[in-house]
């Protein structure tokens, strides 16, 4: 998530529509995998070019095109030749820096967003985009890279269980969007407990660390801001229910992917508020600390200041000092230096410094 | 209200519409009450099952089902098949960290928000998540744990006292929302409270203390706004009169509770903008008694300094120092020391230090 | 101004459209006052009831009825039936605690609003809630004390002068709402010359008590604006024209009503710049006379330390010290000591600390 | 720019559309000029009175009459029975202190604006009123006090230069608009001149000072705004070419105006974002130097206040301490308090202090 | 980027529609090249006055018209009257300062965008101005002088490359649009690299200089800010469809170009919450230096000022001092301070100060 903007200027130059991968390249091969199914039955099988997936495209049944790995331009042009995609489309899969967005291109409908995980090991937030092509009875899902995510959908169709085999494509798009958003909540319950723990940390025992601390997570807040507010759009423009790829019963659906989209949104800007509130509380702790450093010097500095003056000036070598003579000049002196010291901390007592 | 985040990834990978109970079980059974009155008569009894409640469904008279409990998904499964309601809708009831949110099914209404108590045991508020459920002539309510704001309302139908007796179920929706609104008044009352106290202890006697409590008023309040905010979204979608399931002479009193609404909010800003200006008070004083402080120190060093300075002169062992063997060099020298501190006294008064 | 809240947890519990009177009680008795009046004729006459107000309902010429002190129930529901009052209105004319609004019920439009004082003796703006009703030829006024704002109206009333004589309730509303807004307009002017002397008093001479009143200042524009936004949503809605009660003669005078709305909320938001712009004012004073305090104390801690070391140094005992010796050892060292004083001095002058 | 609040309160209490002039009286006379023109010929005269217009109202060509001093309420009356104005269009010409609007009444269109010039002498904005009313071949222009903006246009009508001659009184209307924002322009540059030698201050010398000048202006943008902010709705409500008084050749050049102001509203609302930078700037510096300043300090005292001591202690008066009698005691004692302070001088140092 | 306003002020006193350059002229001579090409040929070549390019107008194919250089009013005034353009479009070319828009004049489209660049040498974005005339097979761009930036699109015209030849000017217009854009992003991509460093620079080593620092990249921001936002209003005006001359066709190619934008913004938005974000983080850090110097001031002060005041008691010159005649008493008065010494530590220590 560290990456600011992105190698887009690889671009320039060059005609609308070129094909270029721009990003890191996530995986070594491309995988193309096929599942076609129906309320009878499923089939699975990985297919090397995307001329073998053309015979499902309008037959019956529901057929899933998953593609792993999208740097091979070749590959994309086979992809949008097969099923007739709008060069802008192919080149939008291609650069993996998209804002989520959602384009009706009447025939398919084309979705780009991101799927974000936290990884542990990294400590950080890790973006992969996810490109959706609904077509009828055709889904089409491009990935930088294999994902898990999936998983327990591949399962559910394999073994018939859950509605998704008796619907079409576009309730097939829905369940891969409900998976994704569904991730989105495990990575907030993260970044959740982290800005508990800090928070912690914050009241109990603030440190300079703690400061670097907060402004990674709002730097990583607005990270996440920016892959999910454009989200509200892409879900609600398709659950308008203007395109004839969406079924007027997945709508209903839809509206719940939505819903949970806004929860997301409203929690992270919950975490925003909370992150600045932090560091208002940090200022003031620093402060204050300032303050009860100063009291310290203040009170040490009042108290000997005069004391040391009192023995400077018996320390003096006049001739004539009557004091210095007297025998009980040194008793009597001590005991005005204690009356003294004694005064400063009532006085400072009273002021509440102590 | 210290939670910053549902356990909803508990839910992942679980296909849409899967019943799983997210959070925490607040009540050991569950306890259905039936409650069916028209104007002549009203009945009251326990239903062990849905089932028992299928006969009041179209008959005449208003029925209203209060569920205390909804950690079973047997029995949430039960009032699915009953009252022919949609997965998504039983999903969001078992889910209890749902923004609130109204949903028009055409034959029913799904209404979710939340009851906020103050607990004064804990010193916070307290959330609890209620659901409604308006279907012609019926109402259902679904609640974690049995609450005690809906007894007066129990009371009036009993007794046959106010409107609620001679109307609808759109109208008994309407009294439970208006209850529950009225119980965020005497929230805000509370914390308008605890504010108006705080704000006497910042402006008498500051300590780190109060940015602490600050900073609790300031989250408490950032949940409170999550729980308003969507609210008037709600209520405004029920008034807006779309549906038919609402009368027309209950839109005016859902109008009230629009205002009351707008009320609660009003007043979650006005508290946040006077949190905000309480932390900038708190700032200003902690600098301004670190000035005093500094003032102290500096006046103190700034007088002692020289006055050690001179004794420290005369407290050299030089041979030849004249001044040291007159008669009069130790009163001249206290005198000179004297004029230098009334001069630096002088010096702060006109600097207005002191 | 200085309630944070309402007390309306007093009706938590009861039913909808329960008359209980909320907020405090300012006069002892109820007044009403019916004034009737056309072109030609003028009558005014205190009434004790209601139904004495009856026969003006429907007979030509403009009824005004002024009811001051609104803490009697009974009162407010005969009220309720002579005029055909829906039940919420009565509950909102009660709560004097309520948000600016405008209701249109057809046969009459409810509205509520403050009045704005500035009590000199208290120091602060005093707030009473009027109600209007306007139905056909009769306007009644709802107030929770006699107020001396309507006088002049009242005097162009009996004599004939003005507008107000040939026209219908509609414009004497508008006459009302003028007259409420007018005075906004002093109190904005009173808060704006104590802006003034705040901002001056802040370039010239900033205490920590100047801190306290921007606190109090912002803390009653928070209140101002809480009163008057609400408002411009009242009066637009008036201006709309949607209602057969107001007639297109009115309609440019409420938009100029609402023009001076505007102007008070533009006022308000200009003072909250300011104050706030104010408050960055007094803590860059703070910082910058912290920074006047420790020039001083280090100016003089590193003149004065270094001179104390050398007398410090000739001060020790040590039998082999040759410059103790030297005739012209102390002359050499006082000389010195003068040299690394001018030294520091045109140090500190040269970093333009001096 | 220095008024916080207009002297609206001197009309509390009047009737409505009451003739009162609010402001300050900017001249002595009122001057009243005719100008009638056509394609073919030019007339300029003064008139008297109203009445000496009225020839003009309907005749051929275009009229411009404009009004310098507004403050006699007689004149105003006659201008209001001349050309049948609504009373609250004469109630606004007088009060100076209006919010810039835009109404049309059918027959005429009322503008009223600022004209805002920098008076060099006073070192501030100057604000103007000018009040225009649009009739069909007729423009009033009504101000505070004679102005110098339109003389540029007064001659190239009386030249025939430029389209002016050739259009109607609503391209007239247009002209003096685009010089009045115009001449917002050139105050804006000049604002733009004073913000950019604020910077360069506060980059090499910040001083307390800076502090005030960026409030100043700050205060300034804050009128600016105030001034402006209302115009785009003014002009946009022009532009809307809902009027049949504006011809549709005219609208491309509001267009123009229009575009200006967004221009306007856009610098003034960077200059508000560059002068609140500035300020963190400050106040950032005023941290640093007071960090250099305890530097300073910290180092002096930490480097003479063990010397200090160490001096302190040899001289002491024990009987019994045996380094006093070393020959070589004075000598290595000087050795270690020089090893002492380049140790403290390393140290501060690999601190970074020095 | 340094130029806070425009030097507009030239301009005011002249007539609506005026041609006066205003602006920096930035290249001696003005040069028009007129690109001729359709599916089978192109054309190039340099035309001394615009009447060579009327040939052009009508006739098949597509005409690229370009100029470099604007400051010459005759040639535009040529320019002007060759292609029916209105005198306010001129005068938007002429000024350099205009705010990115777009105009629909029926027969023609007028576009005016800033091209903005980072220059390397000058270490700032550089900022030139083109204005697009969007004409039915005709295109004249304008700009202040020669740009490198759509040397590779006309490379691929005269190679036949791409679908530019196959398309109208419309196309051709989009083509330009696209480049200017995706420079754009090429300038976001320097900010960022300059953005992480900073952030770099500010969690390791924060000087007084990276305040300095980011103020200058947060004023640039500013500006770039200016010239972004109102191209989203440009593009989605030509996206919007309402012109015929833009073809349907190239309507998919528009809504990607306004894609772009929005991530522009989205990205510069970013880089202004990441500056603030720095900007507490730099404050917070000098805080916590400065505690951290008043730290080790205390602790020098607290450790020595009792230890020299002990030494200063035993320097007194009292007659009567029994513990000076003592043989232990110097030995354990050193082990006293010592003590005391070592006790000061372990109470740092114990504090955390240490």
């Amino acid at each position: 998530m560290a990456r600011l903007t992105s190698k887009r200027s690889r671009k320039t130059g060059l005609p609308p529509g070129s094909l270029v991968h721009i990003g890191e390249q996530k995986t070594e091969t491309v995988a193309i995998t096929v599942r076609h199914y129906d309320e009878q039955q499923f089939q699975e099988k990985s297919a090397a070019t995307f001329e073998e997936c053309i015979p499902y495209k309008d037959g019956p049944g529901t057929t899933w095109i998953n593609v792993d790995g999208i740097h091979q331009v070749e590959t994309l042009e086979k992809l949008g030749s097969c099923f007739g995609l709008h060069p802008l489309v192919l080149e939008d899969i291609l650069n993996t820096e998209q804002r989520p967005k959602m384009e009706d291109y009447d025939s398919y409908i084309y979705i780009v967003l991101n799927i974000l995980q936290y990884a542990e090991s990294k400590g950080e937030v890790v973006n992969d985009q996810i490109s959706l092509i609904l077509a009828k009875n055709t889904l089409i899902s491009l990935q930088e890279k294999e994902t898990d995510i999936f998983i327990p959908i591949i399962q559910r169709i394999k073994n018939g269980k859950g509605r998704v085999r008796t619907r079409g494509a576009d309730y097939l798009a829905y369940t891969l969007l409900d998976a994704i958003i569904d991730h989105y909540f495990v990575l907030i319950e993260k970044i959740g407990e982290k800005i508990t723990s800090l928070e912690e940390e914050l009241l109990q025992n603030p440190a300079p660390q703690t400061v670097k601390r907060i402004h990674h997570l709002r730097r990583e807040m607005i990270f996440l801001r920016k892959s999910v507010w454009p989200l509200r759009e892409v879900i609600s423009g398709l659950e308008r229910g203007e395109s004839a790829l969406i079924q007027d019963t997945t709508l209903f659906y839809l509206r719940d992917v939505y819903d949970h989209t806004i929860q997301v949104m409203d929690t992270i800007e919950t975490f925003r508020d909370m992150l600045s509130g932090m560091l208002d509380i940090y200022l003031s702790s620093v402060s204050n600390r300032l303050n009860a450093v100063m009291k310290v010097l203040t009170i040490i500095a009042t108290i000997f200041m005069p004391l040391t003056f009192i023995a400077g000036i018996y320390g003096m070598n006049f001739k004539y000092m009557p004091e210095l003579e007297w025998p009980w000049g040194y008793p009597l002196i001590l005991l005005t230096m204690l009356a003294i010291a004694v005064f400063m901390l009532a006085f400072f007592r009273r002021k509440k410094w102590l």
